[in-house]
C-alpha cells in the first residue's frame, strides 16, 4: 500500500474540491507505507512518536506550521519552524493534511466522530452542513458540562449563559465554528437550548447569549476548545482506517491534554 | 457639549482613518451630553444601566450586534437583535463606536490602560504597534499568572507552556491579537519568555509553544480573555474623558465578570 492510495482512499467520499487545504505536504505519494499515525496536529512530538513507532505516514487535522494556511510572516527566520523542518525532512516521513474533505463527507466525520464519543448518536435529530441537532433528555447546563467533561476527558471548558436552565436542544458545532455566523442561527432558527463548539470570537457569541438573557431568553454555550472538539474525529477516522487497511498499523495519538490549561 | 463634540475630542488624536468600524451607530450628534457611560461592549444590561444612571451617550469598544461589522446574516429574523435595536431606538441615547482609533492613539491607549492596570508602566521597554515589550524581574509564569488573575481581578486565564520557567521578557497584546501573525514575530524576533493577550486561534500560537517546548525552547502563552485585555482600557479611557469634561458625569462599567466562566 503506498501513501497515494491511502490519501485516494480518504478523498474518495468527497467531490473534487474547488480550493482545499488539503495535500501532501512532505513525503513521496510512491512510498509504500510502514505504519500510519493520525492526529489533530503533527506537532514535533507527535511526529518524533511516528519515527519511535515506526510510521513513515502522519495524517494531521490542522496546518503544521501554526496557520491554517501557510503564513510566510511567520516563518521568516523562525527558528522553531526551521528544527521542525529539519525534522521532518531528515525523518523522511509522509505527511498528509486531512482538513476539508473529512469535513465535507456526509455527514461531516468529525462531527460524527464527536457525537460518537459522547455516546449521543441516538438522540440525533439531523446533521447539518457546519453543525449537527440532537434532542437528548431535559436536563441543566450545569449537567451538560460534567457529562461532556467526564466522556471527553478534558480538565475544563468554558461557559456563557445561565447553566441552571434545563437544556434538551443541543447544537454540536465543532472546531472554529463557535463565532456568531455559525452558532447565533442555531439558537434563531433551530431554538437549540445549549451549543457545544470548539472556539469562537468572544466578542460574538458569548455577547449574544448575554444580551438573550438579559432579555430574560436562556441560552447556553459550552466551548470545549477546539482540539477537545475535532480529537475524538480524527480518533474515529483512525478506526475507519483501520478497517479499510487492516495490514497497516495505524495509531491515533491524541494531545489534547497538553495544549491549554485554566488556571 | 454635544454628542459631536466628545466624538471629536476622542478621534483628534489620530488622523484620518482611510477605513474604520467607528462611527455614531445611534443617536443624533447634535444632542447635549446629559451623561456618558464608557463599556467594553454597549450589551442589553449596559443601556439600561445607561438610562438608569441618566447618561445619553455610551462609548462601547466592541461591536453591539454580535460581530465586529455588521453581519446581516446573522442578524434577519433575529429575536434578541429585535429586541435591543426597540430598547435603542426607545431610549434615545447615543451610541459611538470607539475601536480603531483608540487602538491607533501613540501608544495604543488600550494596551496603556492594560499595562497601567498591572503596575507595569516601569517595566515599559516599548510599544510597538500591535504590542508592547516591557522587562520585569524575573519570576516564574505561575506568579505572572497570580499577579494577573490579581491585578485584574478575573477568575481563570488559559495557559500554554512551562510555567515553571522563569520569565522576565514580556509581550503584552491585546484583543485577539493573540493569533500566530502577531504573537509568534514577539517570541522569534523580540525574543519574549510570555505574552499576555486576550485570545488567539488555538491551532496559532499555542502550537508553536508546544513545539518550541519539545525542542527545549520554553515560551508561556497567557490567554486572559478578550474582555479581561480590553477593559483596563476603556477604564482607562474613562479617566481620561473625566479629565477633558469634568462637567459630564463620566461612568465606567465593567461586564468581565459576567462574561466567559472556567469550569
Amino acid at each position: 500500500m503506498k501513501v497515494k492510495d491511502v490519501v485516494y482512499q480518504l478523498e474518495s467520499p468527497v467531490e473534487q474540491l474547488e480550493s482545499t487545504v488539503d495535500s501532501l505536504l512532505f513525503g513521496n505519494g510512491e512510498s509504500e507505507v510502514s505504519g500510519i499515525l493520525v492526529t489533530f496536529v503533527a506537532s514535533q512530538f507527535a511526529i518524533k512518536h511516528a519515527q519511535k513507532i515506526g510510521a513513515n505516514m502522519i495524517i494531521t487535522h490542522e496546518g503544521i506550521f501554526y496557520s491554517h494556511k501557510q503564513n510566510d510572516q511567520v516563518l521568516i527566520n523562525n527558528g522553531v519552524y526551521a528544527e521542525k523542518l529539519e525534522l521532518i525532512k531528515n525523518s523522511g516521513i509522509a505527511i498528509y493534511r486531512f482538513h476539508d474533505h473529512v469535513h465535507k463527507y456526509t455527514p461531516d466525520l468529525i462531527t460524527e466522530g464527536l457525537i460518537d464519543k459522547l455516546e449521543w448518536t441516538g438522540y440525533l435529530e439531523k446533521h447539518k452542513q457546519t453543525s449537527s441537532i440532537l434532542n437528548i433528555p431535559p436536563v441543566t447546563g450545569e449537567k451538560i458540562v460534567e457529562y461532556v467533561k467526564q466522556k471527553l476527558s478534558i480538565p475544563f471548558v468554558r461557559v456563557v449563559g445561565d447553566l441552571s436552565s434545563k437544556c434538551s436542544r443541543i447544537g454540536v458545532s465543532v472546531g472554529f465554528r463557535g463565532g456568531g455566523e455559525t452558532a447565533i442561527p442555531l439558537f434563531e432558527k433551530e431554538n437549540v437550548d445549549l451549543i457545544i463548539t470548539g472556539e469562537g470570537q468572544e466578542w460574538e457569541t458569548p455577547e449574544y447569549i448575554r444580551d438573550a438573557g438579559a432579555q430574560g431568553k436562556k441560552k447556553v454555550l459550552i466551548m470545549i476548545g477546539h482540539a477537545a472538539s475535532e480529537e475524538p474525529g480524527m480518533e474515529y477516522l483512525a478506526e475507519k482506517i483501520k478497517s479499510y487497511f487492516p495490514a497497516i498499523q495505524t495509531t491515533f495519538l491524541s494531545n489534547n491534554e497538553n495544549l491549554i490549561h485554566a488556571k
